[in-house]
C-alpha cells in the first residue's frame, strides 16, 4: 500500500495527512482500492436532568427545538450534509418532548431526560445497556443501507457538562480544567458551571470505570453514541469522531474495546476547552482546526470531502510509470 | 451581515473560521446572499534556467511530463478538481517542450525556459510585462465563463527555488531560512540548493522592488500567476491562494496592489519551509494544515468544499426566529 501511494505522480509524502488517511482506510478495508459508500452522519439528541440546576446558558427547550429544526432541514448539519452528499439521521435518545409520530426521527427514547447527577446517577445500569443496544440498532440499519463510513454528532443542552465530567473521571483530570463555555457561557456562567460540576464530582467520588462514568454523568445521547461507535467498528466502518461530546463517547468506547482506534478519524479540534485534553489523552491528531464548537456532527461533515479526496487520489491518480513521469535524479 | 450570521440557529461564533469566510465573501460580493459560480483552478507551468545548475533533485523534464499528466487527467489536481466539481485549466507559461497543437492547454508560452539567474536576470522587463498580461487574459476568459472564485496553482521543476529567492528579496529574510526541500531534497541536496541560492542572491545584491525580484528570479509561471491574481481582484473574484509558489506570486501582487488582500483566502499551510514565513509576513491565516507540499493548486482544491459550506450555511440555515428556537437565557 505504501508503495502504491509512493508511485503516484507526486513527490513521496507530499499529500501529507491525505496519504495517512488513504493508508488507514485501505487498511480498514484491506484492499488497495478502497471505496466509500453511502456516507452517513447520525445525530443523537437527549436532555439532561442537571439543566434544572442551571449548568447551561440555554434553556433545555432548545434541545427539542433544534431536533425540530433538524427535521425541517434548517440546522448547520442539514446544510453541510446536503452540500457534501451525506445522509443524515436524527435519533431521539431521550428528549423531553413528544414528537409527532410521523416525524422522520429514529425513536430510541430511553426516558424524557436523564436524572440530575447532582443528586443521583444520571441513568441506571439497565438504561445504559439499553442505550448501547439502541446505538447498535441504529448502525445495523445503516449497514443494511450500505454505509461504510459514518460520523456521529450530538444535540443536547447540558451535554458539554456531561462530557467534561466524563473526561475528568476517565482521564483523572481536575474538573476545572475540563470545563468550558459550551454553547457560549460568559465568565459568571462558566464559574457557576464549574462550581456545579465540582459538586457533581464530589457527589460521586472515587474511581469509576469509563462505563461507570457514562452511567453516572450521562447523557443518553452520549451513551447511544458509544454503542453506535462500538457497533460501527464491529461492522468495519470508518468512524468519524466529531468534537467534544463525540470524543467523550469515543473515550468510553475505546475503554470498552481498545482495538477500535484503528477505525477512527478525528475530524477536527473543537474550540471547547476540554477537547484538546481528550485528544491528547487519546494520542489522536485532529484533521481540521477551524475554531468550530457547534456539535451536531458538523466537524464530521466538514472533513468528509477531504476524506473522499484521499480515497480518490489512491484510486484515480496515475503512477510514475503509467504517466511516463521521471522520478528524482540519482 | 454579522447580525445575519448571529441569527442562524447556532451559538454565535460556533462555526469559527467558516463564519469569517462567509463574512468575507459576502463583503466581496456586497450582498447578504453570496453565490459561488463556475469555480475554477488554473495551473501555470514553466521551466527554470537555473535547473541546469542542479537546484532541484528532479530533472526538468518532469515539468512537461506533468503537464501531459494534467492533460491526461492523472495528477492529484485532476482528481481533486473532478471530485469537488472544480473546472481546471492548464497554462503553458514557458515549458521547455513542444506540446501538440491540439492539446487542451492555454498557450501563453513566453519562452521555453527562463534564463539562469545565477548568471543573469531570469527574464527581461518586457517578458515580465508579457507575463502579467497573459495572466490577465486567462482570468478574462474565466470571467466570460462566469467564474467568481478561482484558485491558482503551479508546476515547474525549480520553482520552490524562485519562490525562496522572491521571499528573501521581498521580505528581507536570509536565504538560508527561506530555502526548503522542494519536491524532496535530502540533506546534501538541500545544502547544495541553499549554497546555489546564496550565490544567486549575491549575484543580484541590493534592494529591489517586488516586481524586480520577480523579474530577476522568475519564473514565467509565477509572473503569470501574479498577473492573474491582480486581474481576479479587479474582476471582483474570490482568490484562493495555494502554497509556497502561489503565495510568492501573491507577495508580488500585493506589493503592486495592496487592496487585493480583501479578496484572498489562504487555502493551507504548506510543509515547504518558507511558506510559514510568507504567511507571517502577510499576516495571513491559512485555513487548512494538512502537511501537504505538492503545489498544482491542490490546497485550493482541498479547501473549496469548506468555502462552499460557508456560503451554504449563510444562505440555507434557518434563523432562531424562523425555526422557533430559543436563544440563551437572560
Amino acid at each position: 500500500m505504501r508503495r502504491r501511494i509512493d508511485q503516484k505522480t507526486k513527490p513521496p509524502g507530499s499529500l501529507g495527512i491525505l496519504e495517512d488517511i488513504a493508508f488507514q482506510i485501505a487498511s480498514i478495508q484491506n484492499t488497495l482500492e478502497p471505496v466509500l459508500t453511502a456516507p452517513a452522519i447520525v445525530v443523537f439528541a437527549g436532555d439532561h436532568g442537571a439543566t434544572s440546576a442551571g449548568i447551561s446558558s440555554y434553556p433545555k427547550e432548545v434541545t427539542h427545538q433544534m431536533v425540530l429544526n433538524f427535521l425541517a432541514g434548517g440546522a448547520a448539519i442539514n446544510v453541510f450534509c446536503s452540500t457534501n452528499g451525506i445522509d443524515l439521521s436524527v435519533v431521539d435518545s431521550g428528549v423531553d418532548f413528544e414528537f409527532p409520530a410521523e416525524a422522520a426521527l429514529v425513536d430510541a427514547k430511553i426516558a424524557r431526560s436523564t436524572r440530575n447527577y447532582l443528586e443521583e446517577p444520571a441513568m441506571t445500569g439497565e438504561q445504559l445497556q439499553d442505550c448501547l443496544e439502541a446505538g447498535d440498532r441504529v448502525v445495523a440499519e445503516l449497514d443494511r443501507g450500505g454505509t461504510n463510513i459514518v460520523g456521529f454528532g450530538d444535540m443536547g443542552i447540558g451535554n458539554t457538562a456531561s462530557a467534561s465530567l466524563i473526561l475528568s473521571a476517565v482521564c483523572g483530570i481536575g474538573i476545572e480544567r475540563c470545563t468550558g463555555r459550551g454553547a457560549g457561557a460568559d465568565e459568571a456562567q462558566l464559574a457557576r458551571k464549574t462550581a456545579l460540576l465540582a459538586q457533581a464530582r464530589a457527589r460521586h467520588p472515587g474511581p469509576m470505570s469509563a462505563l461507570g462514568a457514562l452511567e453516572t454523568f450521562g447523557g443518553f445521547e452520549i451513551a447511544q453514541m458509544t454503542g453506535a461507535m462500538l457497533a460501527a467498528h464491529r461492522r468495519n466502518m470508518v468512524v468519524l469522531v466529531d468534537g467534544f461530546i463525540s470524543t467523550a463517547a469515543w473515550l468510553v468506547a475505546r475503554a470498552v474495546e481498545p482495538s477500535i482506534s484503528s477505525h477512527a478519524l478525528f475530524s477536527h479540534l473543537s474550540d471547547e476547552r476540554g477537547h484538546r485534553l481528550m485528544l491528547e489523552y487519546l494520542g489522536a491528531r485532529p484533521i481540521l482546526r477551524l475554531s468550530m464548537r457547534l456539535g451536531e456532527g458538523t466537524g464530521c461533515a466538514m472533513v468528509y470531502p477531504l476524506i473522499r479526496c484521499a480515497v480518490a487520489f489512491l484510486n484515480e491518480m496515475a503512477s510514475f510509470d503509467s504517466a511516463g513521469v521521471s522520478g528524482p535524479a540519482g
